[in-house]
């Protein structure tokens, strides 16, 4: 159960960093969704290693397949499996680490829940398996897009540099022409020299990704349990090196008082709408028809090229030094991620509200 | 499946705030497991409404009973039910509302969802509803209590008021001292007196609450979808009024540099530990032995006894006043709630290591 | 996940034969649905002991209430909880039986698998809990009567004594008019008069239910693992001795050619039929719109009137003899329960079915 | 959701019959184990095409690579992916089916429910993708073959043709010596001769397989919905053609008295036993430790090579005859398949088992 998303529209992930490849099994994608494979692999590009200066120099096409669902261009409502092969593993990179611990990583704990690990570029822990992820968000952005729902996303902070503002809708498409993928020109200059610098040192970085759903239908979200941004608060923190996550007002939000935080409801030309957004879009877990946004919280990465002291399998004193290739800052290539993660959880939500009322 | 929540240690929750009651079952606490009924009925107390002049004046004692699974004091395997009466529930308090949208309540979002809503105190969005997952947590306490490990939670910010560090293990016992649930005393005095100022004024203010388990054992949180923290945050973005979730570094980690993140790993005379805690306590989404802590944020309660514009069904605008009996501060009452929900979330995963490897 | 039915239209069981009484939470019925509580009480009453001559003497009203989930006459969308107290419970019939295995009856597996029991009128293994899946059940009729779907089902066999053909749909009440609840009134009598022998002589015979789901649409189920009749089959498998299942053609068709057994499909005025239906409505785990029929099998009741060997607790040989109330024959009052559990597997898919394609 | 089997140690299944290939995923599997590839692909040379006179002439290797969750021949607790290609697809033997539906086959219930389908082979409807569930079950057969279990299968029936009594344990490996996989020699022989003629014909013929699992502990299997015998029936009716299931006495057993069938247990000097096993080794949906048998009925295949009536989807009438390579007769082939499936629900208990009482 542990490497599934989702109970509808159901994701269950595989793969690991050196082994043949990673992959994903979308269960529960409705039959009859035209399939637009140049979309999926655009935002498998989003994610790729190799794509810029700021980003690790493995080189992966990252090209997909589909090793099932689709026929005829259209999904089936069969399981659509996606596989993404691994051709830049280079495992002799990590033969020094075998039996060591890298500090923050999840070699300790890997080793100590199974009894066993691979160790190669961090297995399954490894970033990479997010591949997958994308390429199923690719998908479940398809299936969203005919009712007119967008999933997007942009760094909005690294390290103290940050951006001014929300952005909106349309509007975050302009993170795209930068390589930080930041919609605020001026700042991601600043972002990537800072970013350059870091990776200059040896060192790594945090950062934070702000995510927005544009078009969503009121009604989405399930009141107790699955409540919409305690499903989306789950999904990102499922993401590698993901520290936190707020919706609407956020951490912020815990200094207003109610009088100034309150949403006033409105009767506009344009629908029912709210005149503020603290709410983020989302009000006991279901979707008021206002923009979702909320924040994730990214960690350094914790491979970082200085050494470090630490401890081998037999608990000897030893120093570890990175010798993989590894992102100095992982956010720009975490937007395609998070944007991938929330259509997934939008998509699911969709089907089930399909279910939730006589009307449907 | 949206009533329920965990995978093995599961549990579903129903009734509403103004109904017969309020109850849960477990499914999947282990056999033989010896019940304590006074720990349950404490951490209920805790929870409870009416409890100190900075909560809601309604009147409950929240007794509970148990409609099934416990024989002769012992879990026998058997779904566990626990019910809690609706004793003090003036709904009429609530008529004028029958047909208003109450701004930033869940009024709206549920009519939109199932074309109908039990409008009495919130029904199904109450916060009451979460007495029966405090019923469930001290049961999941006293389960993971066996294998030493404690979940304990404490006030650590009200509006701009905060702590002035992270509080460990047995020393937040303190927080139970006075009314806010607050470990600093002189923080606590400052937060109850800004409450009744705010309570004072029909008002209401947003807070923080930090969780804390000590004791964990290694190896808990599965490595993909269901990583510790991820079901943590899920769990804890359930709690009626929460805006965001973070552990270990949290939002502020994104400003630090790899070589200052990194938790360095040593062997030491009490085991393998690490010299700091950023991770707060995971790695990978696996537990790694250190203390676990984290942040949940609240809003402000959007009732308020101050008249706000709103809509009603038909979209006339209106205006709304709060007249039933609420909290000017929810974060007293939910530390509680964050603490079972803490240890549901152990509990789980505990059972669940016992499947992973061949050596258990 | 142990007591739990059905992914979507989902039921959580509880509830003891000697605790305070047995229940049952439905998670996902539609909001909207207008419950009429009469027939719901209805079939409880056909499955209540104590309704005839040819069933245990246990005197329970079964009388129900709703602990949470109607609002106003409807379901609200939020979980039903029905519960069903438990009357008259003579626990010391039970008393002398506490160290002692029956034989074939679950005290030893029991035992072995938790380390411990509530031996009190079979505890959790009591056919008693049942009670809460028929008032589920009769939901979940409500629910697919709206779209003409009827469940329904009587004794097709009591020991070698058989029905000489298959009914269907609306002749079927005919069951209804005498206490074994088998269409063919000879039939019937001749049942009636064998298992009243049957219990002369202290002992008890096994038999035969036959379910009939009428009005099915076509497309429901699942292509494969959850076939429409495989969930149908787990539905049933079940329910309290039962010892197999079959649909359609059955174990009989293992004895046709393809050439004799498939089933023509034919464009007729009343739409597309087949013309023979050895398929039992459902061709590759997913209805074809013809009657749904299927066979289910229960050995004799366990507990006899006359002394058995057996062992107790320490492994020493004792003797055992029933003394509390049982039925010489389960099939009457099974009737209900084979109803209840075929319609809560057709309304799940009925749900499921409005997620599978774009049309929906 | 829909594709999954299991809770713990859970398969998802991909593929269809014409495209890339076939495959599972194994979520679940403990960490640890060693995998013998050698013993999974000698399940699936035994449930491959071509292998004999009796089967369809179709010629598939059925080799299997791994794609995931394998690190040094152990499984690291990561997914374990297994993939078979197809090699022999002759898609255009279907060609002339894309718009007919055959009679008892999938192609109409299909085409009603997803609005599409794959036609080609019968796509996600054909038994090729069982090639995944053997070589997943070959796995779980050797997790419980740590614990002493055994899964086993035979053929008991063809037509009318049948062996004379029940074989257990070690001495169903005989069936493996003739092509129709039936213990009994002589009845083998009538067995494959019968085929022969039916095959010729150009018809084909239903059938019975016995499952047997031996060794099982005491303990296995959940009280309620999750019973050991409801989820063996689950899994042997999501097989492609089965139209029944029973263990132990089965149908036959609605004949016996109480006082006939009830298994008198003692304690013998190999522990405590049953004098008889009409429970089928499982008493309250538990294992009490004596063998589990269990029956499943066949119905002829679909596709026969005769010309028979049926409609376009247009709703004109039409012939069809078959054209594909298909076997005469299922239940050869399909005795690996049982016994995987037996093997997986086993494997699934015995992890579920660990989580159940507190002494484990």
């Amino acid at each position: 159960m542990n490497n599934s998303f989702g109970s509808i529209f159901k994701i269950t992930s595989f793969g690991e960093s050196h082994g043949p490849g990673v992959g994903v099994i979308i269960d529960g994608c409705p039959a009859g969704l035209n399939i637009d494979s140049t979309k999926i692999q655009l935002d498998l590009d989003r994610r790729k290693p190799g794509q810029s200066a700021i980003t690790t120099s493995r080189k992966e096409d990252d090209e997909f397949e589909f090793l099932s669902g689709i026929f005829e261009g259209k999904s089936t409502g069969a399981p659509i499996t996606i596989f993404i092969s691994n051709k830049d593993a280079k495992s002799k990179d990590y033969s020094h680490l075998a039996d060591k611990y890298r500090p923050s990583h999840a070699d300790f704990t890997y080793q100590q829940k199974y009894g066993i690990r691979d160790y190669r570029g961090g297995g399954r822990a490894s970033a990479r398996i997010t591949a997958g992820w994308v390429a199923a968000g690719a998908i479940a952005k398809q299936f969203i897009g005919q009712i007119g729902v967008t999933s997007r996303a942009y760094v909005s902070q690294v390290g103290e540099i940050k951006v001014t503002r929300l952005y909106h809708g349309e509007e975050i498409t302009m993170a795209e022409e930068n390589e930080i993928r930041c919609p605020e020109a001026e700042v991601a200059d600043s972002m990537i020299a800072f970013i350059k610098d870091i990776k200059q040192d040896g060192d790594t970085i945090g950062g934070i990704i702000t995510g927005v759903i544009s078009g969503v239908p009121t009604g989405l979200g399930e009141p107790v349990f699955n409540k919409l941004h305690a499903q989306l608060g789950k999904a990102m923190l499922s993401i590698n090196a993901v520290k936190g996550f707020e919706y609407g007002s956020g951490f912020e939000g815990v200094k207003q008082k109610g009088s100034e935080h309150n949403d006033i409801i409105e009767n506009t030309i344009e629908g029912i709408r709210t005149k503020t957004n603290f709410s983020g879009g989302i009000q006991g877990g279901i979707s008021n028809g206002e923009e979702i946004y909320f924040r994730v919280a990214f960690k350094p990465v914790a491979t970082i090229m200085k050494s470090q002291e630490t401890i081998d399998e037999k608990g000897n004193k030893v120093e570890v030094e990175g010798r993989g290739r590894h992102d100095p800052c992982v956010v720009p290539r975490a937007v395609p991620i998070v944007e991938a993660l929330a259509a997934l959880v939008i998509a699911d939500f969709v089907l089930m509200q399909q279910t939730t009322n006589l009307e449907n």
